[in-house]
């Protein structure tokens, strides 16, 4: 006689973290129904134009039949992105490519090929809080190893990466320019990944989706590492870089074979990529080399507006991003879980207001990054300029306020 | 001193199964670089036009910045196909779909959100293979439950479910109607699994991807069986309804408050189903009610085609699918593994020749199906008549012929 089992969530399903970022969305959406105007500086949603010239290679699509492609995406598309590369001095082959349904998708497929369950992954924090959730999916577990503000989220010394690794070590997970800092790892950073990695047989799972918004300093891919040529997973997305976040197309790269082979299987079972988007990246990869440069200029300018004014404000600090285009701060407050909320809640200046996202979330470490929050630059400078008197203002009448 | 992990690939990824359906296509091209024509009966690929005004919604879409959609999916697609499910009698309101990228995705977010590694679930056999490499990612271990072709793969009584069901049994999965069988579940059938999952507390999930395609009775959705409300997830997709299997749209429908709020859980980590392919789903459900009229009729001529063509064959047997298209013959031959690679290698009949997938990569049991292969009708009929003369010439020249 058997106990059956009763219709319950799975551990996984309860353990699997909820958006950090979202929960404060019902605030933000009651501020509104009051008509208070809210900037949006909490997500990562560009507010730059979709080249035209991609988008219209969507609309004049002439197929009758919208069929699968390809698992690992359309041969023509690969080939392409992989002259996309090889101008960044990045040497792949279109088959060590495969394309993905968004980046996200890379980063679980790399999560279940190379690690299994109680695997453990290092990855510096604060991090994109989604790879919690992908590790969470994949049964992997992350061990953080703190970046401080203080030295603008510089990667850790390695006897620090070293103290954390273990039998159950597989890989360490990097974002490049990086999601939530905007730190830009230096060439001697990169050299210590790769000797680090090479060391101690470890994957190097490099995120690279912000990689063509650098201002500072030169962009150092994990592609280029040599001689850890077996050990880089890069995964890649076309959301940023074209302003393409609903498209959920992106790449999963590597020279390592056996992963490739591994990682396709996980392709298969999901049939393909979607297949419109698939389109507009392969035309975008034919846009101008001068393209970015616009882009790149206006997020400069943005960062320059609100880096500047946060640093002007008493009690605030912000380390000046190299890339991306997000930032952290550290506040003169008590908790900006309780103060973000409050911004949405009981603030409002020329009836305006301001959305940040409690940089709490972005740590794996329980209860850093209480003072800080992320700032999204992705509104333009005068809006971000007014956003920035809004927080100012709130800074001034905050009664959390510590100094 | 700890001995390091090596650059492995891991458990999981070595167990993910390759697709049983792709491993013939290196022969297939060898063919056809040969000059002999194929005809593909091995893929779900329907030739079917997608409806050109859900394809015109895409390429007038009026956006200058391809944004991130709901992870849930926009509201408005999402308002519509409630409207779609409750006009085949499935009462549902729209905060009760997810939608999904692609049905894939509803599939692995439900065995995400609702089993644990090492838990179990039942399916009957043959099934879609990729319940394989979804349960891989997952780590959960399917229980096939053998259906055979002499009852037409009738649901297996319940006695045998029952055999199968331990304490770590969490649900049972279906395909209604079936992919590879072509098999439609009657009323009782759905009301013996009704009985069962609310006696045992085991979810039932329901992939009713072809839902459209019924020929031999109505179609009985699991979101219509009265006291099971909170053990049902029904999978959807537009993939075939509309022929748009390169969308990537799909849904997830529960009434399970819980399993909602978890699946919400791991589609925000991956942001959001693909942005294009809504518009098109959306302005699909538009389509006048005898949209369909047309696609079933084409489906069942070749239906019919097909079926009295294999009949007719000394030694073939093929039972008649109720929907779906798919039909699954046992054949005069030794292994339908060995065969249908013959048939691409070794046969051609005026310089052409069919493809066909092997049976026995849809049975979870060793050795099931060997005699068996799967033919998707996605071809007009005079196609299939060709298809079916080759496979008649075949069978007379094969050398592993059995009877």
């Amino acid at each position: 006689m058997y106990f059956y089992a009763m219709l319950t969530i799975s551990q996984r399903g309860q353990q699997m973290p909820a958006s950090p970022i979202r929960k404060l969305v019902p605030f933000a959406e009651t501020a509104k129904k009051k008509g208070i105007k809210v900037y949006h500086l909490n997500i990562g949603q560009p507010d730059i134009e979709t080249p035209k010239m991609a988008l219209d290679a969507v609309r004049h699509f002439d197929f009758k039949v919208l069929e699968y492609s390809h698992s690992a995406g359309n041969e023509s598309y690969r080939r392409k992105l992989a002259t996309y590369y090889t101008n960044l001095g990045i040497d792949v082959d279109y088959q060590q490519i495969i394309v993905t349904t968004g980046g996200s998708e890379a980063i679980l497929f790399g999560f279940m090929s190379c690690l299994d369950q109680g695997d453990e992954v290092i990855i510096p924090e604060p991090f994109y809080a989604n790879y919690n959730g992908f590790a969470t999916a994949a049964g992997v577990v992350v061990r953080p190893l703190t970046s401080y503000i203080e030295s603008g989220f510089a990667l850790p010394p390695v006897s620090e990466f070293e103290k954390l690794i273990t039998p159950r070590t597989r890989a360490i997970v990097i974002c490049n320019p990086n999601n939530p800092t905007g730190y830009l790892y230096s060439r001697e950073e990169m050299d210590t990944l790769r000797d680090l990695v090479i060391k101690h047989d470890l994957y190097l799972f490099s995120d690279e989706a912000y990689r063509d918004f650098c201002y500072s300093g030169e962009h150092i891919s994990a592609m280029h590492l040599k001689g850890a040529e077996q050990n880089v997973l890069m995964m890649d997305t076309i959301s940023k870089r074209y302003s393409a976040c609903g498209g959920r197309i992106g790449a999963l790269v590597t020279r390592n074979q056996a992963v490739l082979d591994t990682v396709m299987k996980f392709a298969q079972a999901r049939l393909s990529p979607p297949s419109f988007a698939q389109i507009l990246g392969e035309a975008a990869t034919e846009l101008p080399p001068d393209y970015f440069d616009a882009t790149r200029a206006e997020y400069l300018h943005r960062r320059d507006t609100l880096v500047t004014r946060l640093n002007k404000m008493p009690g605030v600090f912000c380390p000046n991003p190299g890339g991306a285009f997000y930032a952290i701060a550290s506040l003169p407050v008590d908790d900006t879980d309780v103060f973000c909320q409050w911004l949405l809640e009981s603030f409002s200046y020329k009836n305006q207001t301001v959305m940040l996202a409690p940089a709490g979330g972005f740590y794996g470490t329980p209860g850093l990054g209480k003072k800080e929050v992320r700032l999204a630059y992705v509104l333009n400078s005068g809006d971000l300029n007014k956003a920035m008197d809004c927080l100012e203002q709130a800074l001034q009448q905050y009664p959390g306020k510590t100094k």
